[in-house]
């Protein structure tokens, strides 16, 4: 199963992604189903990227979720500097630039999407922009928990703006049909499952 | 596929659960790829349980995670209570279970895992209950941050053990076998997915 899988990530390069706004009381179903993340933050001309799996919706509407960024990385200080951020759900046909994010840091670098091998857009209402090739992206505002921050590495942030591509999320529900279209779910070392078959009680 | 799934769920009547302990080291990996959990927990003779989509690790080593959990719930309220909890995992065959757990309140009934179809068995170092037929478990204590339970019903707590079915989860790594077996991801509305195939980067 995995060897197909492979396959097909590697003939499916990422194209230019549409998107369409997601009702924001309906944002938290980007994150519901518990998808690895990519967070990118930009401040004063620097702009930085990297995977999170530790990431969950916090509220309905206005909508709310919570990441857990390492302070030390170059990602959490532009979020600590510029006070937003924007997670994107990225592919099973991302994965190798999934765990290029998570394994180096943006101080090394010049440009870590560069790096990274991926692209990135402009964001509606942050200055964070979106990565190019995701699923569904939701541009957020820290909320002022400095306390969670320091204490746990755990950022609060309302979700001011929600996309998805229309392949994949419509109408309030993800509809996966190609196999490297579905989300992630990092486990440890590079180990993820993708997002599996459908199960209505 | 999804009747496929629904007739194996039918088929896989809940078996007495192998439990081994997991490294406290390890235990992230129980939560990392984002499954939907059981939380239980009980109080001076009460006890009650609830589904919880919005789970994540918090930390590493102690392990910690943090959970949302409405207040008004009667799960909430042993958890306040208590300061102790318990996530299960539970697997695509308890999916009906997972919904009841998620529809009714445990304060309109005498005992709720009777009335959702699930039993217990009793935790190692705290008295909220384990769900049996479950993954795999995590015992956990609350941490003193009554401001986030009370601004975001956000509970942060310290995992102090954990617990895995030795035939889905061995040596720090998951490997589902069965369709039935595998974890589960709510969306909305009772709407699932099963977690899929590996993808190893």
């Amino acid at each position: 199963m995995t060897s197909t899988l492979t396959q097909q990530v590697e003939q499916a390069a990422p194209q230019p992604t549409h998107r369409v706004a997601v009702e924001l009381a309906k944002a938290y179903r980007l994150l519901n189903h518990g998808p690895t993340v990519l967070v990118s933050a930009a401040h004063e001309g620097r702009r930085n990227v990297m995977a999170a799996a530790w990431n969950m919706p916090l509220d309905f509407n206005p909508p709310k979720v919570a990441v857990v960024i390492d302070k030390q990385t170059y990602t959490g200080a532009l979020i600590e500097a510029s006070g937003e951020f924007v997670l994107s759900v990225p592919p099973v046909a991302l994965v190798h630039q999934v765990v290029a994010a998570g394994n180096q840091s943006g101080r090394d670098v010049d440009d870590k999407f560069e790096a990274c091998g991926l692209r990135s857009a402009p964001a509606s209402l942050v200055a964070a922009p979106l990565v190019e090739g995701c699923l569904a992206w939701l541009e957020c505002r820290l909320l002022p928990e400095p306390a969670m921050a320091g204490r746990y590495d755990l950022f609060l942030a309302e979700v001011v703006a929600a996309w998805a591509d229309p392949a994949v999320f419509s109408e309030g529900r993800w509809h996966f049909e190609h196999d490297a279209q579905r989300s992630l779910h990092h486990v440890a070392g590079g180990a993820f499952f993708a997002t599996g078959e459908a199960v209505q009680a």
